[in-house]
C-alpha cells in the first residue's frame, strides 16, 4: 500500500478491473457545468458501507487519480477492518485544483452523484476537503461525515488521528522496554502540522523529549510556541539522523525507504503518516535491523474512528474512549507478528482480513 | 454512433472522462466470486432516469468494453429523446462470453450493483440477456424491465420494434411518394431474425414486394414457410444490388457504407439496425443520391417504448399506440430536415438535443 499522489504518469495505462481486481465498484462521475470529475472507488463492503474521504487534487492524468483512488480505499478497508469498525474501505478523488476549481455547484454536484449510490459509500474530508466543504456536500447528500460541528459534525478528527497515534505508541513502548510509556525517551517527529502538533503535546505530557521538523515555519513556530522545550532540526533527513528512540512519521506517505531504515537509531517507529513502507519489503528490513514498526494504518485509525462516530450522532468521549482501543489493537498485532513470526506490518493486515472474512460472512445469515 | 461491438482493440488507450465527456456517470462493477465484470454507463439523465439493455459480451479488452458501452448509452439518451419518452440513456455491458459466465450467482450479483445505483439506471435485455435474464435481475433489484411476461414484463420486445419501424417506413413513404403505405413497393428486409421477421409481416399485409436474406439458414425457412411469395437472395451484397424501393437494414450496425450507399437503387433506408450509418458523412452521401434516411434511432424505438411501459405496468395497447407515435415523430424528422436544409440524421439529432435541453430544464423550476 505505497503512496502513489506523486505516482508518475508515464506508468502503463490502468485497466480497471485489473488493477481494481479487489473492488467491488468504482465509480466515475461527470458534471460538465461545474467541472466536476470525480472518481468514487469502493474496495470493500463486507463489514459496512464504504467510507473513506474525497481527495481533491490535481492529478496529472485520469489514470493517476484511478490508482491514486484504488490504492487509499484498499487501505481503507483495511484500517476500518482493524479498528473494530463496521465500515468498509471506499475512497474519492475529486481531479482538478482546488483552489481554482471548487465551488458550492461542484461539490454539490458531487453530493448528489454520492448520493446516487445510496448509502454504499459515506464520504469524510481528505487532501484539499474540508469540514466546510463536506457541510456543502451534505445539502445534497445524507452519506457524508467530517462536517463542521455547527452542522453535527465530528469536526477536526486530527485531534484524535493523534490521540489515537500516542496510544500505538504507548503499545510499542511496553513491547519494546516493557512499561506503556514514553516518558525519558527521545521521539522524532516529522510534520507538525494538524496531527503531529497533537501528538507532540501528548508525549511532552508524558514526558518525552521531542525533536521535530516541518518544512512549514509557521507550524514549526506553533509549536516551539506552545512547548518551547521541543528541539527543532532542520529537515527529515536531520531527524532520522539524530539519536531518537523512536521515530514518529507525520508527513507524506512513503518515509520509510531503504536509506531511511539503515539510517535510523530508533528503535520503534509510529507514526500519523498514511502509506509509510515505501514499498513492500521495507517492513521485513525494519524488522532484521531491530526496529519495531507500528502499522500505519493501525495507529492513525483514530481520524477514522472519529468521523465514524458521526454516524451514530458525535459523542466526542465515545469516540475517544474506541480511539483508546489503539493501544490494544497494536498491542495484538504485536503478538500476532510474534506468534506467527511475521513483521507486525504482515500481522495487522492478517488480523483484518481475517475480520473481513469471518464477520463479513455473517450477512449471509438470513435474518427474515 | 457508429457501431463499435467489433472494436479493434488496437485502438489508444481509453480515458473515461476524455471519451465519455458527454456522460455523467460510469460504474464499474466486479464480483470476483461469480466473475461478474459489469459496466453501466449513464449518458444523461436530464429527461429521467437512464434505460437501457445489458449487453453481455467478450469483449476482447475492457478498453472495448468502455467504448461500446459509452456509445450505445449515448444512442439511448437520443433515442428516448426523439421517442418523447420520460427516460434518460443508459446502458451496461458484461464482459465475458454468456454460454460460459452466466449464472444465476452472476446476474444476480449484478442486480445488487444495479439496484445501488438507487433508479438513476434501469436495465433490459440486449445482445447476449433474454427476459429470463431480467427475471433473475429482477430478484435482487427494482429497476429492471423486460422481464417475462409470467413476471408482470413486456416479453419479447421485437413485436414493436418491427411495428414502430413499419410506421417509419409509412412516413418515409409519404414523403417519397405522397401515400403512406408500401403497397406496390418492393422492400429488401437484411436480417430476418426477431425483428425482421415481424417486419416482413407488416410488409405483406400493407400489400408490398419483399424480398429477404439472412445468414442464419431457420430464420430465412420460417419466413419463407410463412410467407411464400417473399423472394429469398444469397446474401445482402445480392439483396443491397437488386432493384429495391425500399432498403431496410436490419441486422448489424454500420450497414450503411460508401459502397452501399453507392450501389443502392432504393430511394428509401427505413430499418430496425442500430447505428446503420458505417461513419459521419454517410448520412450526407445518401441525401446527394438522393435516398430518404429515416433515422435508425428514431424508427426502430418501438421496443424502447414497449419495455419503457412496463414502467407503469405493461399494457400492450397503450405501448402499441406509442409506438403509432413513430409515424408522427418520423414526419416531423423529415419536415426539420427540409426545413433546416439538413440530413434527416442531423434534424433527429436536433430534435433530441432540443427536446432534452428543453423539458430536461424544467426539473429547475421548484415545486416545494
Amino acid at each position: 500500500m505505497s503512496s502513489s499522489t506523486d505516482a508518475s504518469s508515464s506508468q502503463p495505462p490502468v485497466d480497471v478491473f485489473e488493477l481494481g481486481d479487489e473492488h467491488e465498484q468504482v465509480v466515475f462521475c461527470h458534471d460538465r457545468p461545474t467541472g466536476l470529475r470525480a472518481i468514487v472507488a469502493i474496495h470493500s463492503t463486507a463489514l459496512g458501507p464504504a467510507l473513506g474521504g474525497t481527495r481533491f487534487y490535481p492529478y496529472a492524468t485520469t489514470d493517476d487519480a484511478v490508482r491514486d483512488v484504488l490504492n487509499l480505499s484498499r487501505g481503507m478497508s483495511y484500517k476500518a477492518a482493524l479498528a473494530g469498525l463496521d465500515l468498509g474501505g471506499g475512497k474519492a478523488v475529486i481531479i482538478g485544483d482546488p483552489a481554482t476549481l471548487k465551488s458550492e455547484a461542484l461539490l454539490r454536484a458531487y453530493g448528489r452523484f454520492v448520493q446516487s449510490l445510496n448509502g454504499r459509500y459515506y464520504t469524510a474530508c481528505d487532501v484539499g476537503t474540508y469540514s466546510e466543504d463536506m457541510d456543502h456536500i451534505a445539502r445534497e447528500c445524507d452519506f457524508v461525515t467530517g462536517r463542521t460541528t455547527a452542522h453535527g459534525g465530528a469536526g477536526d478528527s486530527s485531534v484524535l488521528t493523534a490521540y489515537g497515534v500516542f496510544q500505538g505508541m504507548r503499545a510499542a513502548a511496553e513491547a519494546t522496554w516493557g512499561e506503556p510509556t514514553l516518558g525519558g525517551r527521545t521521539v522524532g517527529v516529522a510534520g507538525v502540522g494538524k496531527v503531529g502538533h497533537h501528538l507532540v503535546r501528548h508525549l511532552v505530557e508524558d514526558g518525552a523529549t521531542v525533536v521535530v521538523t516541518d518544512p512549514h515555519q509557521p507550524s514549526v513556530d506553533r509549536v516551539r510556541e506552545e512547548f518551547p522545550q521541543v528541539t527543532v532540526v532542520a529537515d527529515t533527513e536531520a531527524l532520522v539522523g539524530s539519536a531518537l528512540d523512536v521515530y514518529a512519521p507525520c508527513a507524506l506517505g512513503g518515509a520509510l525507504t531503504d536509506e531511511v531504515v539503515e539510517t535510523l537509531s530508533a528503535v520503534i517507529v509510529c507514526g500519523a503518516a498514511n502509506n509509510q513502507l515505501a514499498h513492500p519489503g521495507v517492513e521485513k528490513a525494519l524488522e532484521e535491523r531491530g526496529i519495531l514498526y507500528a502499522p500505519d494504518y493501525c495507529v492513525n485509525s483514530g481520524g477514522l474512528i472519529q468521523v465514524a462516530d458521526e454516524l451514530e450522532g458525535f459523542s466526542f468521549e465515545r469516540a475517544q474512549q474506541r480511539a483508546t482501543g489503539i493501544f490494544a489493537t497494536t498491542r495484538s498485532v504485536f503478538e500476532t507478528a510474534r506468534r506467527d513470526g511475521v513483521p507486525p506490518a504482515v500481522a495487522a493486515d492478517r488480523l483484518a482480513e481475517k475480520r473481513m472474512r469471518n464477520v463479513g460472512r455473517l450477512r449471509g445469515l438470513w435474518l427474515g
